[in-house]
């Protein structure tokens, strides 16, 4: 049975409401579309006002409402101290604002019509309560991985030769929206600028980008300077396939490795190593294990197989193997060489040890695991070899 | 002979520096990817600080950019002082920072290490400045609407009978993207989010969404509640096409109306009236115009014609007919009842006049206008009336 999403959204309310509590907060006043959408399961322009004790009040500028309730129709975000006042709210003392998102301006506007509370970091609060996956959520997950694998399934008869990355990424891209794709894809911060997704063939996958993505790409336009770039697809490229999950809310993250013909010999063992990191990290891991300790098992991997050079980029290199991922495609934790935080029940994160061959392109894998009592569960289920698209 | 790239980014770097000696401020400090790539032909990760007297340093945390001269490499904001002390630099007494857009946290970090000066808005100075296009620019908007033009052409190929409007918009966006569309669809502010351009079929239309477009429509997703929504297209209605014209970093806006065989008489008429409006601006357009004039010109012939209840949509109307665009999709002005801004020589701008008929759809034409010293050229040219996708 699916998980009933009213009942998750209240579980939702009340995992915000206990971390507020931890805080010492006793409201939040969140304004970012993703946070909204966790608490309420819409998007509306205004915001959304929650106390630690579970009251919620949403002031809406648009659309209309109609069927939620609590919901005051306002224009500027004045009206809200004004309704606090009308109703004989107290104003809090202490705040939780999205700082990390919201512009400087908004937020200085806010401070002072809250009657100027101490203000708590709402951003890294709810990205937080975020990363810890509830029934529903992982439900949505699951959705998306299957619509992510009958996608990737399609792309041996996508291809044809004498394409190139970018003609092969648009039939890609076509499949992931037949398939459901909402084609948004949301990322936190403002250094995850990306389509919906990479696909980067040969030399083009050492190429560095100004964005915070495990890999690069030289992009085909300087507004966009990510991932394909125009190569022509060739006997020995390897063609790393690293489409957005985004068939709904809640998005999933696999990378799969194609070729065309044979590869050098280096490449296949390269891939091997990725997938064995893969296999070791599931077979060494316990609940409560930390960030660094996954990077860690990675990194001693691709160092023992003397590939170093390749892990994670060459001429610019990835300081990261892995992250949370949910509602936007890169939350809490991330999978880093110093991190302590551990990898908790209910987390749902991506593993992605990739290698850079020269010449020839990005191997390995990327799959999106669930943190569960009993280890960890693949969720993103496809053939994890490289793929010969001549055959 | 097009105009050269190197000249226009020193001719958009003297018009910045003008604006900041006009308002008096000694530097500008920019983040965001769109100012940095107006200031110059790139996305970085970093700060791009510019003087009055149009001295600039590249801070970059990444890529290396080895081309470019003035480059500091940075890991933290905390190297900008470093750097303009070691440098014997005087540090500004007045500053701009983009603060309608960068976030609280970041500004709050930024301010005391660039010796709390007095901060002025970047944001609103460098959208202003941005608004007069400049021949590269302009040459580039020339550009993206022939690709523009050039996909619209191929929809009567693109339609079969029985087809939703995603399955319609699916195959638009192959187009769009085969004709070189970046994909990435660029605007101003939390409110503006949308995949890769609008298509709305029969009552669709009259859908509200929380996004500040001139229509909504209801999406398919509760995560992306915008534009098609799975709507089955059938004879009677309008299909108002108004897919992004991100051909390069400039963009044009172009809206077309398709038909499955006749409409009601009404839908003809309202269709009339729009290409009306555009050709009444057009006749009586002068440099200098404000916005509200051309406002009131639409709203008028709209209110002669008995249309009022259909203008801008249905259940939630736009309070606007047109804005402006280029390195975003809308950038001032805007042409709303009340704005005095005025329209000068080389902005360009969008003239959006739309009416949605119930259980047809949405008709009317959109147009990307430039404002020279001869009065508006048209620069999105293409049919302009109701195209029957049966005949």
């Amino acid at each position: 049975m699916l998980p009933n999403e009213q009942q998750d959204l209240q579980l939702r309310i009340s995992k915000v409401c206990r971390a507020m509590q931890q805080a010492d907060a006793e409201a939040c006043l969140l304004v970012t579309n993703v946070n909204i959408f966790y608490l309420t399961g819409l998007i509306y322009t205004g915001f959304c006002y929650l106390t630690a004790d579970g009251e919620i009040i949403h002031f809406v500028k648009s659309p209309q409402l109609q069927e939620v309730p609590n919901v005051v129709s306002i224009r500027k975000p004045e009206q809200i101290s004004e309704v606090l006042t009308e109703r004989n709210l107290p104003f809090p003392e202490t705040l939780l604002l999205e700082i990390d998102v919201v512009p400087y301006s908004q937020i200085q506007r806010l401070i002072p019509l809250m009657g100027t509370p101490r203000i708590l970091n709402a951003s890294t609060l709810m990205r937080q309560v975020r990363s810890v996956k509830t029934p529903y959520e992982i439900a949505q997950i699951r959705r998306s991985a299957g619509r992510h694998a009958a996608v990737y399934a399609t792309i041996p008869q996508l291809f044809r030769s004498g394409m190139t990355d970018v003609e092969l990424q648009i039939e890609i891209e076509r499949q992931m929206r037949l398939h459901g794709s909402v084609g948004n894809f949301r990322g936190y911060g403002a250094n995850m600028e990306i389509f919906m997704g990479s696909l980067l063939v040969g030399d083009n996958a050492q190429q560095p980008s100004p964005f915070d993505f495990a890999l690069g790409g030289g992009g085909t336009s300087p507004i966009a300077p990510l991932g394909a770039n125009g190569t022509r697809i060739e006997r020995g490229h390897a063609i790393m396939v690293d489409m957005a999950g985004n068939y709904g809310a809640w998005m999933t993250d696999m990378t799969r490795t194609f070729s065309v013909g044979k590869l050098p010999e280096q490449a296949y063992k390269a891939h091997q190593v990725s997938m064995d990191i893969h296999h070791k990290v599931q077979h060494a891991f316990a609940v409560g294990m930390s960030c660094a300790e996954v990077y860690q098992q990675a990194y001693t991997e691709a160092e023992k197989a003397d590939l170093l050079p390749f892990f994670m980029g060459t001429k610019q290199q990835a300081k990261f193997v892995g992250h949370g991922l949910g509602l936007e495609i890169n939350e809490p934790p991330v999978l880093t060489p110093r991190s302590n935080e551990m990898l908790v029940q209910n987390t749902v994160f991506a593993l992605e040890p990739k290698f850079v061959i020269p010449s020839v392109g990005a191997v390995g894998i990327e799959n999106t695991y669930l943190v569960t009592d009993n280890g960890l569960e693949t969720i993103t289920l496809f053939e994890e070899n490289i793929i010969d698209l001549e055959e």
